[in-house]
């Protein structure tokens, strides 16, 4: 069995190594499944270099998700059979092969991409609990989000076009705007000093409900300028790691709400029944190829140093995943 | 009839002038008004010298609120008796006497300080409003409150004993502390950076779930590090004039909320019933004598540049008010 392990805090291409182990017996009421995909997020990279709210415990084995197939069950296990695809959750999936409580693994239908179904907890989720948790949005509506060509911006993009809400999307620069505009986007601006006005432009006006920001700093305060009357902005991410000066004014006299999103915490505090309808409603979505990411490039676990590097480049276009056993 | 009116945008010392002018005759459904006491806000100040959110149509009779006596009735108005105490609505209240609809003018108890009764709108609403819509507050709970002796502020350290809530109260200057405990405030704290340290030591780690700030800046910024987790912070003043950096860690990772609050844009949007309920819970609160602000300082009509010359000072102790007719 090979996993990706850390033994320190530091830069990923550094401290990542490529551990063989053997495998564990089965114990009562576990699964043993083999390691399809599993995604590297920019969190990912983040925890291992110190970098994130919560710090792994040493030696940690990274990765928040992963899809893969039961090769072997404990005589104690019904609901999961040998042949079944099923999400991994509760991390370290970086590896090739994981072996848990039966509870660990949520079954996955058989149609369906395995790649993006390896990738559903995280972004989609993030993506579909903002959209769902907040504001009670119609068709018609508009929203205006930052960074919308990540990860979770262009499943925000896909998911809003399913309910006929209209999309702002912000980005840095103006060559992206063809990609998103296909995803379904129907507007793409980009950001500067004048975004309120652009904004406006495209519009015409009409009332803004509803802004999603992963970057902070200036472009969180020109998004909350931008809403109307009692508008909410959710941040979910502070990419530029500068805080936002936050407009008085539009709090006090323009009922402006301030939220955020982390989803570590919607696990810890949402009801089974939330959740369970939560994942059933992301594993149709992307089983049925209706919600999907880009994928820039696949590596095996051996190739993990590569991999690393691949996925803290800014100019890649997709999501990095590893292959543990390429076909 | 005397009217305090501004014909110009200015300092308020210099544009305010006393104009007599003839009473108007009681149209139907009229009712007259002798003004017993009308206070000077701060915001109306600001709104005479053009910096607030809403300008005023010139020439302009400021004022918020008052208290007055019936003394005439049109024969079609029935609920409202000559004699009979009541609370003006609708601002321009800076007069010795007021003719309109019957409808702005609610019936006031015959018991109760009448200048007491005369500031219940704007100051008393906003501390029971924000102290009721926001959070569910229990006995035992910690809030957390910026410009703690301000008139709004110690409204709030009232209600809050009340209900036994306990009440952590940030001031600039630690002679203000023994006036705000005689209030009912379980502590008070001087700003500063350490702001955090000293909530922490008065409440001994317990949660906060509500901050309330009429300061913004720095003290924004400190009140929100001191929210426990899904907590939330109402701004409804920035007194500071500084917009505060927001901390995007705690607004994701500790899903602090912010809100504003803004007493004009409610008496537009709430329900009649939930207007009749404010106003009958503070009406009941005020005349009782259950809450009280202090009064500094009361002046004439005759005597209005040195009333808004008053009100505008830093180092008064309580409200300003005027008293059209004095004994």
């Amino acid at each position: 069995m090979k996993i990706i392990q850390h033994n320190e805090i530091g830069s990923p291409a550094n401290v990542l190594k490529v551990v063989t182990q053997a495998a564990p017996a089965l114990a009562a009421g576990e699964v043993r499944v083999k390691i399809l995909a599993t995604p590297i997020h920019p969190s990912n990279l983040l925890q291992i270099s110190g970098h994130y709210g919560v710090a792994p415990q040493l030696p940690a084995i990274p990765g928040s998700e992963g899809a893969g197939q039961v090769v072997e069950v404990a005589p104690d296990v019904t609901h999961l059979k040998v042949g079944q695809r099923v999400l991994v959750t509760g991390g370290g999936t970086w590896r090739d092969e994981l072996t848990g409580p039966a509870a660990r693994f949520i079954a996955l239908p058989d149609v369906g991409d395995i790649e993006q179904l390896s990738m559903l907890t995280v972004n989609p989720l993030t993506a579909l609990l903002i959209l769902n948790n907040f504001v009670a949005l119609k068709a018609g509506d508009w929203i205006v989000q930052s960074a919308a060509n990540s990860a979770v911006g262009e499943y925000i993009i896909q998911l809003a076009k399913q309910r006929n809400v209209k999309t702002i999307n912000i980005v840095r620069r103006a060559d992206l705007a063809a990609g998103l505009k296909a995803l379904g986007a129907d507007a793409v601006v980009v950001d500067g000093d004048d975004l309120k006005a652009q904004i406006n432009a495209v519009t015409g006006g009409a009332p803004i409900s509803l802004a999603i920001d992963c970057v902070g700093g200036e472009t969180f305060s020109r998004m909350v300028d931008s809403l109307s009357f009692g508008g909410t902005i959710v941040a979910y991410g502070a990419l530029s790691m500068t805080p936002p000066k936050l407009n008085s004014v539009a709090v006090i006299f323009n009922d402006v709400r301030v939220r955020g999103f982390w989803l570590s915490k919607w696990f810890e505090t949402a009801s089974q029944a939330d959740k369970g309808a939560a994942f059933g409603q992301v594993i149709q979505l992307i089983a049925s190829g209706a919600l999907k990411a880009k994928i820039d490039a696949r590596f095996s676990l051996d190739e993990i140093g590569a991999a690393v590097a691949r996925a803290a480049e800014s100019g890649r276009d997709g999501k990095v995943i590893l292959i543990p056993t390429p076909a």
